[in-house]
C-alpha cells in the first residue's frame, strides 16, 4: 500500500507562528536507544529546608531573609541576566552590518509558587494555582508598564537546568523584543493583514473541529499538541471561547478555568512516565511597555502558553536536539497526533494521589 | 566609571547570518552553580569491541558485517530519519496556511572516521584527518548530485545524544532546504545584493584585522568565536585566503590545511577542561542537487564549519539553553572575546599526549 499515512510516512510541517519547519519521521520510533539516559528525578525534597534560599524565613545569598510567605512570593533575582542600569554600547555599531550590537536593559525576578518545597503545580489545589495566575498577572502589569517584553517562564526539573527543587518560575523583563516573540509578532501581523482575523483564533477553531490534537479542555481554554510541534510532547495552551491578546485581560472566571487547565495538563504530564515531568514553559502575548497602546498588535496577537518537555520514551530517555537539529532543522519521531492521543488518554488523577 | 565595557556590561549582538540576536550578560559569570552536573566522560573505550556495530568486522543490526576497514568507512544509517521512497502527503495542504505540510525525501549515512574506537579527531594524525575530509567531499559529491541539501554533522559525546563511542559522524541528505541553511541562504543573498561581496569573506577580513576573536589559524583557514556566538565556546571555521562556496572546491593544499586546523582546534577544546570535549558540529556551503547550477548562490555563499559545544564552566557543568532561551532569546555569560582568548592561550599539544 503506497498511500500516504502521516503516522507512518515522513514529511515536513510548517509552523506559521515562527515561520519554520519541522521534519516528522514517524517510522523512526522503531529505533533502539543505547545512548545516555538521564538520572531519574531524585527523592521528593523535604517540605522545608532551612538551607534552601527559596523557602520562607530563609536568608538569600544577598543576606536578606525571605518573609514567612503563605502563598506566592516574588523577589529580585540575585544573579540577574538583565540589569536596569547598565551603560549602553556606543552608537558606532549601529551602521555596521557585521558587528552590530545594541543596548539591553531589564529586570529579573523569581517567583515562588507555594511555601512548600515538596509540591508542584499538579499537586497544588486549583485555588493555589489560581493564586499563581493572579500573581503572574500582577507582575505582568507591573513590569509591563515600562518594559517592552515580559517573559514569564518556568524551568522544571534538574534536566532543564533548574537548580532549586522549590516550585518557582522566573520573570525576565527587557527593553528589547527577543527573537521568539519578534518572529511571532511578525507572523501574526502578516496573517492578520492577509486574512483580517487573528491567526491563532482561526487555528483554535480548526483544531476544535478536527479533534485530533486536543489534550485537555476547560470552559475557556484548550491545551493541544500543535500541528507543527517539535518537542515530543509539546503543548500549546490557547483561549477557546474568545480572543484574548494579553494575560492581563483575563476575567476571574478565565483565571479559574486556566488554573484548572494547568492542573489537568501537568497532571497528565506527570502520569505519562510516572515522574515529575520536566519542561520549560512560558506565556506569550502582545508586547507591553512602549507598545501597550499598539492597538493593532492587540488585534493580531493571541495570548498563549508554550510547554516544551524534553522526555521522549521514558522518565530517563529524552529527545536530543543536537547535530541535525542545531545545524539544519528540528526533527521528531512520534507524530503530534500520536502524542496528543497518548496524553489525552491518561487519567486526570495524579499517580501520586491514586493510592491515598 | 560608567563607560561601556563589553566584557562587563550587558548588551545584545546581531547574527547577520541567521538574522537573530543574542543577549550577552558578562556580569553573570559570577553566578554560583548548584544545579545538575553531567557525568564526566567515561573511561576510554577499548580499541576494539566485538559488540560495537561501528567496529571493523562486526555485524550491524541489519545482519550485514562491516568490512575490515582501515581508514574511513561509510554505510547507510540502519534507522534513518529520511527515506528515499516514502509516499508524499496529498497536495491539498498546499494552500492551507495553518496546516501546511510537504514531502520530505532523503538519505542518511553514517561515517566512521577511523578503525579504532579509542581515538578522536584531535588524537588522529593530520593525514588521518585529511582522509576524513577527503571522504566528506566524496560523500558531498555523491549525495549532492541529487539532493538539495547534504548535512554532514558530528554529535560528539554522550551529552550530545551520541549513542556510540566509536569516532563517527552522520550525513543526512534531503529533498528540502532545512531551516538553518534556508536562513543563511536568504541573509547571505541579501548582503550580496546590498554590498556586492560575500558576507562571510568581508567578515573574515575584518576579524583578521581585529584579532580579538581568533582561536587558531592555518595557511588557508581560520577558527574564530563569532561576534554573535550563542554557545559558550562556539567556533566558526572560515576560509581566510580565498572565497570558497562549497566543500567540493577544496584543493589538496586546502584539505591538508583544514585537517591541521581541525586537529588544532579540537586539541584546544580537549585541553580546555581536560576532557574529551563534547559538541555538535557540521559544515555549511552552497546548496546542491537542483541548485548545483545556481551560480548566483556560488557568489554569495561562503563554505564554513560550525562547532556548538555545550560545556560552560568545567567538564561537568554545561550551559542550559532552556526557559528564557527557548521562549525568548539565546543568552550567554562570558563574552565571545573572553572565550576566544581562553581557547587561544591553551597549548597546541593534547593533554593526553603530554606525558608520553
Ligand atoms: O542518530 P543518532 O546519533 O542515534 O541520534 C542523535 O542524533 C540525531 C541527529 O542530530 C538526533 O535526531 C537524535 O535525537 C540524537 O540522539
Ligand atoms: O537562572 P537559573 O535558573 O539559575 O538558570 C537557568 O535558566 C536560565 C534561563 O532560562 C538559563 O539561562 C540558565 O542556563 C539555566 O541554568
Amino acid at each position: 500500500d503506497h498511500s500516504f499515512d502521516p503516522n507512518e510516512h515522513q514529511h515536513v510541517r510548517y509552523n506559521p507562528l515562527c515561520g519554520d519547519w519541522v521534519l516528522v519521521s514517524p517510522h523512526r520510533t522503531k529505533r533502539p536507544w543505547a545512548g545516555q539516559v538521564e538520572r531519574p528525578s531524585q527523592q521528593d525534597p523535604p517540605r522545608y529546608d532551612p538551607a534552601n534560599p527559596l523557602c520562607p524565613g530563609v536568608p538569600r545569598p544577598n543576606g536578606k531573609i525571605n518573609p514567612d510567605y503563605q502563598s506566592t512570593y516574588v523577589f529580585p533575582n540575585d544573579f540577574p541576566a538583565l540589569l536596569d542600569d547598565s551603560p549602553s554600547p556606543p552608537d558606532d555599531g549601529k551602521d555596521d552590518s557585521l558587528f552590530q550590537w545594541g543596548a539591553a536593559r531589564g529586570e529579573c525576578r523569581v517567583m515562588c509558587f507555594h511555601p512548600h518545597t515538596d509540591v508542584t503545580l499538579p499537586l497544588m489545589t486549583q485555588a493555589e494555582v489560581r493564586a499563581v495566575i493572579d500573581r503572574w498577572i500582577e507582575e505582568l502589569e507591573d513590569l509591563g508598564k515600562k518594559h517592552l517584553w515580559v517573559q514569564i517562564f518556568e524551568n522544571k526539573g534538574a534536566i532543564m537546568g533548574c537548580s532549586n527543587p522549590h516550585p518557582h518560575c522566573q520573570i525576565w523583563a527587557s527593553s528589547f523584543l527577543p527573537n521568539e516573540p519578534r518572529m511571532k509578532d511578525y507572523n501574526q501581523r502578516q496573517y492578520y493583514l492577509n486574512h483580517g482575523t487573528p491567526m491563532l483564533m482561526d487555528y483554535v477553531v480548526r483544531e476544535m473541529e478536527k479533534q485530533e490534537r486536543i489534550v485537555v479542555t476547560t470552559d475557556c481554554w484548550v491545551a493541544l499538541v500543535p500541528f507543527w510541534a517539535t518537542w515530543p510532547f509539546e503543548v500549546m495552551v490557547l483561549p477557546s471561547h474568545r480572543h484574548i491578546s494579553r494575560m492581563t485581560q483575563l476575567s476571574s472566571q478565565e483565571r479559574d478555568s486556566l488554573a484548572l487547565l494547568v492542573k489537568k495538563l501537568t497532571t497528565k504530564y506527570d502520569n505519562l512516565f510516572e515522574c515529575s515531568f520536566p519542561y520549560s514553559m512560558g506565556w506569550h502575548g502582545a508586547p507591553t511597555g512602549p507598545r501597550l497602546k499598539d492597538f493593532e498588535a492587540d488585534k493580531y496577537w493571541v495570548f498563549h502558553g508554550c510547554y516544551y518537555p524534553p522526555l521522549l520514551r521514558s522518565a530517563t530517555v529524552k529527545k536530543f536536539m543536537v547535530g541535525y537539529e542545531m545545524l539544519a532543522q528540528a526533527q521528531r519521531d512520534l507524530t503530534p497526533e500520536q502524542a496528543a492521543c497518548r496524553l489525552r488518554e491518561l487519567p486526570d488523577e495524579h499517580y501520586k494521589l491514586k493510592n491515598k
